[in-house]
């Protein structure tokens, strides 16, 4: 059979990152440090032909006439790549968990058994934009004895290049196989999909971007994904919420950062508490930039407040935000917002606000979202403020991951049995 | 947008399995200990019509002609079923994984956050021939609070039915929605198709046959599979190994019974023992019935000994015998055994026989199978063997479980976390 040359080039580079897997499965906590503070090193050493690179990104972008947002997002500058760098530190002070052995005992048939943590082999990750996310998956896949392949938006390309050369240098420096990280610098697309088809060399798929992203790895993709990122997040007030503290958790959780995967995306009221509610919201709101994409009920309750009003349809309340905007619906009672958020979550994050606890209860139990809060913002899913010490990804799918993925998210485990030369009765 | 009747079908079987999930998910260990209880006790109350429908199957399987394997393996009998029945009852005893709370802790922004265990929602079993893993897989399911839709092979479509409809009226019995358990009862193969697109409501596939079935849901599922239960398993004899010793060991690895998934596939031998040991392993299993697929090496070396021989091809060596034949070859070392292993192995099982403690565990930490033995038959990779009180299926793929599945691989977990109108700062 004929191999085209994308196929020759994405079986040599599963074929090169395999290879690279097995040195670095069963490196110790301290040569992994060795490597991560020389690859930091090596940054710091490169830091101004990075930032050149990295102004050809963004001078193509500005030519391309990309918006200032996404420039924003892919510009480097001294002190940007030094805190890049510096997260580097971090990861290095986080403890290993490559080698914890779990779940150890002697079998009735005589065996002894354990689990041993080791690393998944080969971890691909599809990202856009960001260089930085470049240096933090390579540091945390060979934080955990991973190799990893990248693939990068197009628009931090050279950016890109350099960072991971550089990379690869350090790694080759420590005497391992610089194949540990490997950048597609190609722009072509159809090594996406061919990357999607190497699950005899690439163990999971990572793809950090948005929906179309998420939907082509789902669709193509002959390996486990972890799909994410994508939240669609609710917070219900409670007939018996506390109503003057309940604003400024909504305000938190709707304008901190509007832009991220965590931040509100609709507002669900409880409807005896609607008329005198949704006023103040809106004006407590309103100042703070925010505008409604409304149910016809409380689309009437915000009317002649001055505040931005449409009438919202079932694609908006499916819709990320992603901005300003806030979804707001009038809901009959607790079990409507549960099955509201039921039908339009992504199940990302949810929260309710109530001074009652059954109805604290009632929702915890029902409502099936990676992250489900109890009066509090919908704002912490995020593997730092969940304590991980990193986030590789925030996971909306139910298996081997959910919600913020740390250090762990990137491992796996074998079962491992010594027997006295048994045999099985 | 036209759907087609296959469409609609689909989306209505999937809609009815995730509300009926949403029913079990907070069932307490009691109230499914009487659904498992009901569901035993209706299936003993049916045997007669069970049995009959068994036999419409068999008859069928006959008039075309099907193995006598084939047919042994769809039938049942009295004492058959009620073994099943039995098996429901060892289910009930096992402790409920669902509800466990693990990692929790205060964090240092307020929050109180702990990690909830909770049931994946639903889960397609899709599998061939054998009755009773339809009673099996619902009732794991059931157990563990998730809805089932289970797709059987056409063999065994009478025995599917009534046993689904019993356990469907059990389930109703109970007030609980009969939805909780489904059978695609029609032999369309466009519904298998169908059925790995519905992702929407449908979050873990795990198909139970051959690698033609693996391979399809790897390549056409847009949710989560597990694929396994496909073991080309390896036995290395390193030139320490006991070698009287090891023959019982071989020969309980390949003889015992194999036409399961951890029968040895691939027998690995030392070179610097090969001349001596390789007649004595002739010896031994000739007399059990065992047929060699030799490497060139062991192949002259097996000759006039009046053992079946036939010079192994690549293909032979990444085969699943299922059978009495059994690969060999000749290796330089142990590492030429590891090499073989990773270019060969399904990543089932994998066993080294050897006194040299070094030899041991540089095997150990180099070989990344879902199980890897010292000293022991690969036989030993099931669930009723590790401890685990049930078996799902046997995990080849290193996300969310790996080798033999218990109860805890159909569930997952969510964040809950307890603020006091806590925003993030």
């Amino acid at each position: 059979m004929n191999q085209t040359y994308e196929q020759q080039y994405l079986q040599q580079l599963g074929e090169r990152a395999k290879q690279a897997s097995y040195a670095l499965a069963n490196l110790s906590a301290v040569q992994k440090a060795a490597l991560l503070n020389a690859i930091a090193a090596a940054l710091t050493a490169n830091t101004q032909a990075l930032l050149t690179a990295n102004a050809k990104d963004v001078a193509a972008a500005q030519a391309e006439g990309l918006s200032a947002a996404l420039i924003d997002r892919l510009q480097l500058d001294e002190s940007r790549l030094a805190g890049i760098i510096a997260d580097i530190g971090t990861v290095v002070r986080l403890s290993d968990p490559i080698g914890e052995e779990f779940g150890s005992r002697v079998l009735d048939n005589g065996l002894r058994l354990t689990r041993r943590r080791v690393p998944l082999g080969v971890i691909g990750v599809i990202y856009e934009a960001r260089p930085n996310v470049t240096v933090d998956i390579a540091v945390l896949a060979l934080k955990t004895g991973n190799a990893v392949i990248l693939r990068g938006g197009k628009e931090t390309l050279e950016s890109n290049k350099l960072l991971s050369e550089v990379i690869r240098s350090a790694i080759a420096s420590q005497g391992l196989p610089q194949d540990a990280v490997q950048l597609i610098d190609s722009p072509d697309r159809a090594l996406v999909t061919g990357l999607l088809k190497l699950d005899r060399y690439v163990d999971m798929i990572v793809p950090r971007g948005g929906q179309a992203l998420q939907r082509h790895c789902a669709e193509q993709a002959t390996m486990p994904v972890i799909l994410g990122g994508i939240g669609v997040c609710h917070l219900y007030v409670d007939k018996q919420a506390d109503l003057k503290r309940a604003l400024a958790v909504i305000a938190n959780a709707k304008v901190q950062r509007p832009t991220v995967c965590n931040a509100l995306d609709t507002l669900l009221v409880d409807e005896l508490i609607a008329s005198c509610f949704v006023p103040q919201i809106a004006k407590y709101l309103a100042p703070l930039g925010v505008c409604f994409s409304a149910c016809s009920h409380s689309a009437g309750l915000l009317e002649g407040l001055g505040v931005t009003v449409t009438l919202a349809t079932d694609e908006d309340f499916a819709n990320e935000w992603l901005s300003l905007t806030l979804g707001i619906k009038i809901v009959k009672d607790i079990d409507d917002a549960i099955s509201h958020i039921r039908t339009y979550s992504s199940g990302h994050s949810e929260a309710i606000l109530t001074d009652d606890i059954h109805a604290a209860a009632h929702f915890m139990n029902q409502v099936n979202s990676a992250a489900v809060y109890v009066n509090a913002s919908t704002r912490f899913t995020d593997g730092g403020q969940f304590g991980l010490g990193a986030e590789v990804a925030v996971s909306t799918q139910k298996l081997h991951a959910r919600g913020p993925m740390g250090l762990e998210a990137l491992t796996t485990y074998k079962w491992l049995a010594w027997g006295d030369y048994t045999s099985r009765s």
